[in-house]
């Protein structure tokens, strides 16, 4: 398998990513292009076809693709659908591997990206070793992936692991999935926003973020705002932090992991969101968890976290069996 | 091992119950006693060998005891500990399997009354052919067992599967375990008591409940009022199936069960608290979740559910492995 590579590729709400691993985790080529949310599945696919055809081509003749993983929203495992997606306007149920298998004769596994990323941690990753632990992805919503004594938990229909869906307030900000107060509409790159949008109106603090439209702003702009002191930006972390460790904490009475481990654009904040979060998630854990639970980045110094792990659907199966998975 | 029976042992926060089991989960005989929460842990075991002997007796001489299994609130499988139980006034952490095997020269597992139960609704109830399934105990606290993937989650430290104790108001009711608003104080036995002395205090109807202190009233009088058709009763099973409806959607949206199994002895109040439960759940269920996961009672014939499930504790692994655990 010396030359073996999988495809990874990463469906997110506002980007899709693409990158060619070798077992190591070594991304040896990837490539980016908007998933173009409101577009019917086939067309990103065909978009990404030509994309993965022009970045293989450095690796062709030298490599052999083994098998194509594919982290995406509300992706089944068991089904390799992808069923009403809360972030993209493709309707009912779309066989997502199906659709892909149209232009590659090698096996096609689909899971959440979370589901995906956590696979990632655990193959080369901040989780190497651990058998018990979460993974929270902070992008355009909240992704996330459990893994309970060594096995990914994909639950009885394949959708396990949709944390961004606990409730933090049934009364809550309105959510995407048609419910209110879900956790992603908090803590998550949209979330944090929508905090600052809430804060600028309860507050009287002067803020750069004030002069920045609700449609343009950035989770980002939050940051950069934090760093350099700004009240509102500096309370929206404290509050996406409160919220995030609270609901943690609800997490950690479920599966006791021995780590939980931030990653995505939020997470990319640092400090900023790690601190509260780690504060709040203590504050609130049962006494038997306090001061056990490692809160942690991700441990993948490459860029392209969510297609390492997409890539480690198919690693993670040939490492076990020597053959991928064929659904 | 024809002749084969384990003993299961319940503790909870008022009885203790104990049974010897053979293969087929058949309760060849049982007893209980009360626990005596404010006692030491070894007074407990003392009085609870005394009581095994008495009980074995007729079973003497034909049969073998093969190991003990065990169900208590804040166990330990990894460990054969008690670590600070809620409900009990045991100190830091007691070794109940040394205690036990002082006793007795077989094998000791313990675990959460909850765990043990979920082990014996996968080997002889409601939960048989199961992968994916989550139990939940309504008695003096609300306990959980977490079954993914066919395996009982037991978490990085052993304590996974402590549902009681996730938050449903942070500014809420005041628990046992010294935090605010647990989900154990509102869906349990205990905490239905405490949804009747708030409805009494806030509303105006004629209720049966208001004749009783509320030091004496048990889960038990307000099933009995509620079956008369009393306002408060009824409304008290209805406010603690929206409680524990909405969190059972959270539990959902982290390991996907395909069912969820109520027991204990608010369980035993039937519809009128599987009714609202069932409602609530499907309410608060992410879409991609509605309409799938079952609400069952136990399948478990004999009363002495948890006592069945210690039991399993020890079948499950000599029917694994030939050999029960020994730690």
């Amino acid at each position: 398998m010396e030359h073996d590579v999988t495809l990874g590729v990463d469906i997110g709400g506002t980007n899709t990513k693409l990158g060619f691993v070798d077992r190591s985790g070594k991304c040896l080529a990837s490539a980016a292009l908007p998933t173009n949310a409101h577009e019917p599945a086939r067309k990103l696919v065909a978009r990404l076809h030509a994309a993965a055809e022009e970045t293989y081509r450095p690796l062709r003749g030298s490599h052999t693709l083994r098998g194509i993983g594919v982290g995406a929203p509300n992706a089944n495992y068991y089904r390799g659908t992808v069923e009403n997606p809360p972030n993209l306007k493709w309707k009912g149920v779309v066989n997502l591997a199906s659709l892909i298998r149209t232009y590659y004769d090698v096996p096609v596994a689909v899971t959440n990206d979370a589901n995906a990323a956590a696979l990632g941690e655990m193959l080369y990753g901040a989780a190497k070793g651990m058998k018990d632990f979460i993974v929270i992805t902070l992008g355009t919503g909240l992704g996330s992936g459990i893994v309970a004594g060594g096995n990914l938990v994909y639950g009885a229909d394949g959708f396990a692991g949709e944390l961004g869906h606990t409730t933090v307030d049934p009364r809550g900000r309105e959510c995407g999935c048609g419910r209110r107060g879900c956790l992603e509409t908090y803590a998550s790159a949209t979330g944090i926003c929508r905090t600052v949008h809430e804060l600028l109106g309860e507050r009287r603090d002067a803020s750069v973020l004030g002069a920045i439209a609700p449609s343009v702003l950035t989770s980002r702009m939050i940051t950069d705002a934090a760093l350099k002191g700004d009240p509102i930006a500096r309370e929206a972390f404290e509050i996406t932090g409160r919220i995030l460790g609270m609901k943690l904490a609800d997490a950690v009475a479920h599966t006791s992991p021995e780590a939980i481990i931030l990653l995505g654009g939020l997470a990319n904040a640092g400090s900023l969101i790690f601190r509260p979060t780690k504060k709040y998630l203590e504050k609130n854990l049962l006494n038997i968890f306090r001061n056990k639970v490692k809160l942690l980045p991700s441990g993948l110094k490459d860029e392209n976290t969510a297609v390492l792990g997409a890539s480690a659907l198919i690693w993670n199966e040939l490492m076990k069996t020597g053959t991928p998975p064929r659904r």
